[in-house]
């Protein structure tokens, strides 16, 4: 029997009384009641989907005030922060259970039978999509609330049919414990099974192994590290039948400053930029990890900026002590990979300061270990000879969730070729603005090539986030009482 | 210095000269070739990508007499199938190329930036698609047109915006030269790089493996066995990045027919059936390999019907020596696995007979070597007690590109749950005629759970392959001169 313990992210110190970790009786019992609430699920009307989300979107609202001090407790992520991630939590709720509501999950392309011998007559086909199943959603530590076990990933797959068995992150336990129990409550009061909205939690990697590889689950959706992504995808392939596995791993998220934007505004940019190196301590999957600069006058005059604003700046707790030993080590790992400091100051046990350091383009694109994210308030500075050189940093960097470009205001040959390397690598690419801070909108485009997705070709948020749980069936010659259930599965 | 030597299919002697394999430096030079196309041609137009699909189709039309006999002595599937087959390759060319023409590639979605704090207030945001870049394409056996060198793979990357090297199927080996040289007669007459549309070939696995493995290939797309399409997988994910690889692999298409249905028509329903089985020698990855029957009356009557007319039935040679012995190893491992036949006669050296035997739903769920594909003309009677057990026949088969339903009319609690089941296994449900035979239409979806799709989200026949090789972008903030191009890109 295991025990898990829950920490104070500020002071390192045991929060609460243990909790058990669940055995592998347990995530068979989780994934089964899934199951068993997946035929229902998959048939409910999109007002009833509606409601279940609005429910919770509430329900968090209404716990809003002990949520966030437990949160705050558990990640150190200040109130602020917190409020704002609670309503963006229950904003994508809403959003999704909209989009229900307008029966997106039910759209059915309808293409009537064409007379005559093929390939031009063709039967009555009619497409529409189907829930894969019940999804294993692997619970991120660094949104606890909006990557966590009501967040996108659960959202868009209630929305699209599916119910949910939450692996909850070891880094906010007892918020996920009381998360849960609300969904719970908003389940029992709307008539729905408890089992649609699973939770199972342990300590080391068996819990979550168990659970991508049960037979019932039929989806697979992760938000953390490259490694733990990796390892978690490999398991969904090697299953006798492998399912669809969506992780956002890590990124490092290039951006890159023309000088002549540096020299018109230099000062506000780089203050701009250490606020989105240090927010939240760094711990966004979007945070700007490389500074791509051409070298000159402008560019050391920025950087000169940049280190003076990142000095300033003094980042809150990390969110366990495990990721402030492992920022450290990230860094000494730079350092001795012949990278220059520029700030390279010792942090406190639980806060780290701002990390900064400047390396050449062609050693940068030499050296692997470079681009390997370092998960905190670390960036590194790459200077570039010319905009070929640039062009062949973010080559090198293959795949991010972003890529941000100041200064590409013009229609010049230089600026297609930077958009176009861009666009080559990333899932979005911003020309104003700081890549941390991801909208929920319709357009998003959250996951690029690897490492930043598992699949590229699929989006964490915004809301083709739904699109990843629901599985195109083309009907052929379809009865009428079939048809008139307009793209509602039976 | 490898040979490669093509056969004549109905007699097993070699034709032509032989071919040289190609080297791991030739197919280093195709991928690198098609690399050096992809960026102008991801910056084409519609209209560009839509006059070289037009002329590919045409071209086809054009050589249509040499390469139907040259077809015909490579797979001996007869000139009547291969002309169909013909027009339907260059059907799905045009079909591809009228979408090119619409844009369908460049579709942006528009969502204004909408003022205020997050998560309401959000920046412009833009989404559209980047192709992915070069794909490596694995030609089929068993559709020397339609799944090959030009076939829809081909036509919807080319669309996309994606060069191709195809690897050649070693079946049909002068044929793919032929059209392959077809294929760069256009791209000059166009002015086009030939290195748009390679070719490597092959006898083992090397060159496959070597192509699939290339740094500057940005996708797979493969038709063939599960065992090859797996192997080639691993490859794709073992890659230091990682590529999207979609295969269509095996299938075993399962059919059930109502005792109703069969009272009313089951000597019809026999014939018809007979002949999807024994089609095209049953090479079709669509063959309807399993029957599932309720044990009674109707069904021993169609099951005596269905006998007869497969005896009536004489399949053509099939398309390879290989796949001839293949067929005959899958037979017998079906009978030793206690399955009783119930058309079981000796073949030709090339053309097989078709076998037909029966078993139990208990044993055959029970056993999962029953549910391996055999290609060519086989199929399984399954007997079930009841609709509970063909629910649970369906469940046992997992995934499969088609399930048919005859007979299931009414809207009643028994025919939902057989569409449920269905639809959970399958990307395309048929309720009348034979799944042989896939329309290139706008609702198609062929592809389904593992195995018979290694991305069961995607198609690969129908509009909707293009996306397959489309990858989603979000701009943020982005120039006027960017927004300009209308989702082109640079």
């Amino acid at each position: 029997m295991k025990l898990l313990q829950s920490f104070k992210a500020r002071t390192g110190e045991a929060f609460g009384a243990p909790l058990l970790a669940h055995t592998a009786e347990q995530v068979d019992a989780a994934a089964q009641a899934a199951h068993q609430a997946f035929a229902s699920w998959a048939a409910s009307t999109g007002a009833e989907r509606a409601a279940l989300l609005d429910g919770l979107a509430a329900a968090l609202e209404a716990d809003r005030e002990a949520l966030v001090q437990l949160a705050d407790e558990e990640t150190g992520l200040g109130p602020g922060r917190l409020n704002g991630e609670l309503d963006r939590t229950a904003f994508q709720l809403r959003r999704f259970a909209a989009m229900a509501a307008r029966g997106v999950a039910f759209d059915v392309l309808d293409d009537p039978a064409v007379a005559g011998a093929p390939p031009v007559g063709h039967p009555a086909m009619v497409r529409q999509r189907v829930p894969l199943g019940p999804v294993a959603m692997f619970s991120a530590s660094n949104f606890p609330f909006a990557f966590s076990v009501l967040g996108g990933d659960t959202a868009s797959a209630l929305a699209a049919g599916c119910p949910v068995v939450v692996k909850a992150h070891s880094g906010h336990l007892l918020l996920s414990n009381r998360v849960h129990g609300l969904a719970q409550s908003v389940l029992k009061t709307l008539g729905l099974p408890t089992g649609l909205i699973g939770m199972v939690q342990g300590g080391g990697r068996d819990v979550g192994v168990s659970l991508i590889r049960h037979p019932a689950i039929a989806a697979g959706a992760f938000t953390g590290s490259t490694s733990g992504g990796a390892a978690l995808q490999a398991e969904a392939n090697a299953r006798p039948r492998p399912i669809p596995f969506y992780g956002e791993l890590g990124s490092i998220n290039p951006l890159f400053a023309t000088p002549e934007i540096l020299a018109a505004k230099g000062a506000e940019l780089a203050t701009l930029l250490a606020g989105s190196i240090t927010l939240g301590c760094g711990q966004f999957c979007t945070s700007p990890g490389v500074v791509i600069l051409l070298k000159g006058a402008e560019g050391q005059s920025f950087v000169s900026q940049l280190t003076q604003a990142l000095a300033a700046q003094n980042p809150h707790a990390m969110l366990t002590p495990g990721m402030r030993q492992a920022f450290d080590a990230g860094v000494d790992h730079l350092v001795v990979s012949d990278v220059k400091p520029l700030l390279h100051e010792a942090g406190h046990a639980e806060a780290p300061r701002p990390f900064l350091a400047e390396i050449d383009a062609v050693h940068f694109i030499a050296k692997a270990e470079l681009r390997e994210e370092v998960f905190g308030p670390a960036s590194l500075v790459v200077w570039a000879d010319n905009l070929s050189q640039v062009t062949e940093v973010l080559q090198a960097v293959g795949g991010s969730l972003t890529v941000t470009l100041w200064g590409a205001e013009q229609d010049t040959p230089d600026n297609q070729a930077l958009v176009r390397a861009a666009m080559a690598i990333a899932g979005r690419v911003l020309f104003a603005g700081v890549p941390t801070g991801v909208a929920v909108t319709a357009a998003q485009q959250h996951g690029g090539p690897w490492p930043s997705s598992t699949q590229p070709m699929t989006t964490s948020v915004g809301d083709a986030a739904m699109e990843r749980f629901l599985r195109p069936v083309a009907l052929q010659d379809a009865p009428a009482w079939l048809l008139s259930r307009a793209g509602r599965p039976c």
